[in-house]
């Protein structure tokens, strides 16, 4: 894993999981470094993403404390309490104010914080800060995550080399509860804040929201960026040349984790990316990927590598969308497979294809210019072996 | 299975099903009969679909030919000849207009409708009407189904007394492809058009459109209702005591066949009345309830006996209706589990309810006097093993 500039990390076992795996994550700026964050958009929220929403505002963050085996959430005013102690801790230890400290969490909901565990592990977690602290930060955060998770890039500002670095955890499913999505992102490049904002919401937006399977974001899903301006360049606006080039590193960057999050699944065996193409508007064309990527019999199709193509365009019809199922054309891979709404599929092709553990399908509906896709996995039997006990 | 006066109905084996089993049923009234129907909301709709939505605008029916092991959708112009083909023979044989025969088929997907075998079938099917031949037809109707499912009653209309008598079929998920569901009603008593087609729609909303579990209706689901007078009361009309008589049963039949199916599941072992209370608009709880009841992590936890209530919080909260999650109350069977958003289960208790077959979970946002329920089956390791092969 490479260094950040500016930036020390590290992961630590404080008894959160009984297990003994890490379960505590420390990052910290050598300065307040620009902050930019999303956060899920259910309704029913964690704790450290209600604090986080509320600190991002400031539009700094210098330190990011993580705890995974516990989500704190539906922990009402406790829990509340709690996360805001473990902060105020930190930053006590850390010299630096309270308001520049984001929590996160990730686990099971709904069970209060083993407050004290944290807070004795806090010492030996700030202790253990390093330049080459993240990939045991990145090991703290993961839950049912079989691999970590990470992805960096380096790009020329200006004659000066910056680095991105993202770590991440989430399991396949990006679902409420089981497979909440985190992602912290760090540069050293200077970026304007308000273009930090844009370039991140851009690229969560065809990473991270593209994967869907199972619903939306889970109650704690959080994706945030820092960025210490440590390498010295003139800081980034929307309107430089050196933004495209970030914007794009960084999409490179969350596409990256958000399809490693598809690939380690809990219990997957596929990675599909179903394109839907020439609809009247990208909603459209949104809303029939969403349903054919979350479709149960369309997932149990893949992984029983069965060339169902009826259950793709029964799904795409049920979308709420409009349009003529006898101009449609599905294609699995680069085989056409449906023409005009009929099959024309050469099975032993298709078959090969779906053998792949990546493969596309795209539907053309031939009435617009619009396009939309979505990364999804299969549900198999690990899946469900997963989940039918994860909580007891 | 009770006889309904001035109907005769078979089920016989045309070799459409490899393995030899019932696959070609026909239900006849002996004069036209009064007719409504409910047919799928997929924008893909089965060629029989297009056949019997045109044919029962002219509101009488006499005749019912369906056919399983093919579902005849996505199979273009063949498709729709074929299908006109079989019952332009039927309707000769029987020696009727064409335009009262309404054919209906479930099955896979885009294979084309073995018509010789249906045409070399049809002297046999019309050779074996009987007035006790709907359990045959009931079996034939079956594809994934694992047992034959039908639903009677019999009511005082002015002393006089009137049968209804439904068969229906369709195996958990009602979802596209491989759980059509279809459901046959027929009855002697005298009803005006009008009322019979409201009598149904009703009865359908709280019956068959509850039952979700991944989505919609797929491309074949139908459910027809005949009425053909034999009874020879005064033809019931909206405002008579009578109506609502009959639609009470109407409701209690349909909400029988419709549990039958969630029951008969593929693979499921719970059946599990989903209640949204006291929300704003029956809209809100019904948009909440239908996200539970189709959340995987929900339908595993069912499961796993797994009182997994944060799962369940967690599916409303992303089902885009705004609501406070600290006044939220949730209930397993009749214990409280969630108290304004916080846990205060009682483990054991709760787990003695999920052991259960059939349960219910409340949820209570107290924001409103509207509620809505759903029924939900769960997902298992024989759902998978079914589905991950059924085509091939």
């Amino acid at each position: 894993m490479m260094r950040i500039p500016g930036f020390l990390s590290c992961g630590i076992s404080s008894g959160i999981k009984k297990n003994g795996k890490k379960d505590l994550a420390l990052i910290l700026s050598e300065v307040p470094a620009k902050a930019a964050a999303v956060f899920t958009t259910n309704v029913v929220k964690a704790v450290p993403v209600l604090i986080g929403m509320e600190r991002v505002k400031s539009g700094v963050c210098q330190a990011v404390l993580v705890n995974s085996g516990n989500a704190n959430v539906s922990t009402g005013k406790r829990g509340l309490r709690d996360a805001i102690a473990t902060t105020k801790l930190l930053a006590r230890k850390l010299r630096i104010d309270e308001s520049l400290v984001i929590p996160s969490s990730t686990g099971v909901i709904g069970v209060y914080l083993p407050i004290e565990k944290i807070k004795n592990a806090i010492p030996e977690l700030v202790s253990k800060l390093s330049e080459d602290g993240l990939m045991d930060a990145c090991k703290a955060i993961m839950t049912t995550d079989k691999f970590p998770k990470y992805a960096s890039a380096q790009i020329d500002i200006d004659g000066k080399t910056g680095t991105i670095c993202a770590i991440g955890k989430g399991a396949g499913m990006i679902a409420p509860n089981m497979a909440t999505m985190l992602c912290f992102i760090l540069t050293d490049i200077e970026i304007e804040r308000k273009s930090l904002v844009k370039a991140l919401k851009k690229s969560v937006d065809i990473s991270f929201n593209r994967i869907i399977v199972d619903g939306d974001m889970s109650t704690n899903d959080t994706v945030l960026m820092l960025s210490n301006g440590f390498l010295g360049n003139k800081s980034i606006k929307e309107r430089d040349k050196n933004y495209k080039k970030l914007e794009k590193i960084l999409v490179q960057i969350t596409s990256q984790i958000a399809e490693m999050i598809v690939r380690d699944g809990e219990g997957a065996t596929k990675v599909v990316k179903i394109l839907v193409k020439r609809t009247k508007t990208q909603k459209e064309a949104e809303q029939i990927a969403r349903v054919i990527g979350s479709s149960l019999l369309v997932k149990t199709a893949f992984y029983g590598e069965d060339a169902n193509w009826g259950r793709v365009l029964a799904a795409a019809g049920r979308a709420g969308v409009k349009f003529n199922p006898e101009k449609v054309d599905l294609y699995f891979g680069d085989r056409k497979v449906v023409k005009n709404g009929v099959e024309i599929m050469d099975e032993k092709e298709v078959n090969h294809i779906l053998k792949q553990t990546n493969f596309s399908i795209t539907l053309d509906l031939k009435s617009g210019k619009s396009s939309y896709f979505v990364i999804a996995g299969d549900i198999t039997m690990d899946y469900l072996r997963l989940n039918a006990h994860y909580r007891t």
